[in-house]
C-alpha cells in the first residue's frame, strides 16, 4: 500500500521510510525520493524536517489465536504512528493520513492483536486530533486491498481492490490544492 | 477499584493479584484471599488452577500530551489482560470482567496512551468472545470512580462513585447464582 501511495505522488518531494530496505531503494529511485530507515523515528522527524503529507500506511498482521504466540503486531500498527505524532514537525497546513480497518470486518478469531493494534491506534487518533489542532486528520478504513500482508492468510478475498486502485481513491479524495496527482 | 470488588466477594474461594504487595497482604488477611505476584502471569494460571470468576480491575494512567514523554500505559491496561487470556484455564460456565472506559470521556487532550490502552482491551476482547466460547465475556464501562487512578490528574470528578459503590453494582449485576453477594 505504501508504494502504490507514494506512487500517487510522483513529481512531490517524498521521504519514504520502511522495514524492506531493498524495496525502498528500489522505490526511491523511480520517484525520484529520498528514504530514511523505519527504525529510528525521532531521527527520521529532524531529518525531514517540516511536513505537508503524512501517510502511515505500516502494517502487520499474523493469525494466531489469542492462546497462541503471536508476534507484537502494536510496532507496526500503533507505536510506529505514536511516535511519528510525537516528533514529527508540521508545516501550516499539515494533514496526516492513517490506514485502519473496519472493526466489524477484522474482529474474527486469530486476529486478536490485530484488532487491538488497530483499535489502539484509532483510539489514540482521536485524542490527536484535539491535541494536534494545526494537523488535519484523517483515518481510512479500506475495504480488502491485494496486499503480501494477507499472505500468511492465504491471499485476498474474491473482490479485493488493487493497490493501485485503492491509493488512487485515497489520494483523489485528499483536498485540493496539492496532491490530487 | 481490585480491592472493592474483591471485598464484594468475601466467602468465596479468592486469589488476588497487584503491583502493590504490602496492599495485597493486608487485603487478602481480611478476606482470607491467596496472593500472588501480578509480574508472572504464566506462573500465576499454573497456580490458580481452574477459574470461575476473572474481574481485571488493572489499571494505570498518566497525563501526557502525545508530544510529551509517557508511561506505556499498555503493560497494566492492556497486556495484563491479553496474558491472562492466554495462559488461564477455566471451569465450565467460567466468566471474565473487564473494567473499560467510555471512548467519549477519555478522548481528551493529555490522554492519549491511555484511550489507545483501553480502546485496544475492548479490540482485543470482540476477538475474545468469538475466540474462548465456554467463557462469558463482560466489559463493564463505569462512569468516574473516587480510586487513585485519579491523583495524577488532580482529584476525581464530582458526582464520582465510591469504589464500594461501584464495586456492589457490578457485582450485584453478576448473574446468579454465584458472586451476588
Amino acid at each position: 500500500m505504501g508504494s502504490a501511495l507514494a506512487s500517487q505522488l510522483l513529481g512531490e518531494e517524498l521521504w519514504l521510510s520502511g522495514r524492506n530496505q531493498a524495496r525502498l531503494e528500489s522505490l526511491a529511485a523511480s520517484l525520484g525520493a529520498q528514504i530514511y530507515p523505519a527504525a529510528e523515528v525521532a531521527a527520521l522527524a529532524q531529518a525531514v524536517s517540516l511536513i505537508d503529507l503524512l501517510i502511515y500506511a505500516a502494517g502487520a498482521v499474523e493469525r494466531a489465536l489469542i492462546k497462541e504466540p503471536s508476534r507484537d503486531l502494536f510496532a507496526a500498527n500503533f507505536w510506529g504512528a505514536y511516535f511519528l505524532l510525537r516528533h514529527l514537525r508540521w508545516n501550516p497546513g499539515g494533514r496526516a493520513l492513517f490506514l485502519g480497518a473496519y472493526p466489524r470486518y477484522i474482529a474474527y478469531p486469530g486476529f486478536g492483536l490485530y484488532a487491538a493494534s488497530k483499535a489502539a491506534l484509532e483510539g489514540l487518533l482521536e485524542v490527536a486530533r484535539k491535541e494536534l489542532k494545526d494537523v488535519s486528520f484523517c483515518l481510512v478504513r479500506l475495504p480488502a486491498v491485494r496486499t503480501p500482508l494477507w499472505a500468511p492468510l492465504g491471499g485476498a478475498p474474491r473482490g479485493a481492490l488493487s493497490p493501485e486502485e485503492a491509493a488512487q481513491k485515497i489520494i483523489s479524495k485528499l483536498a485540493p490544492p496539492a496532491y490530487s496527482a
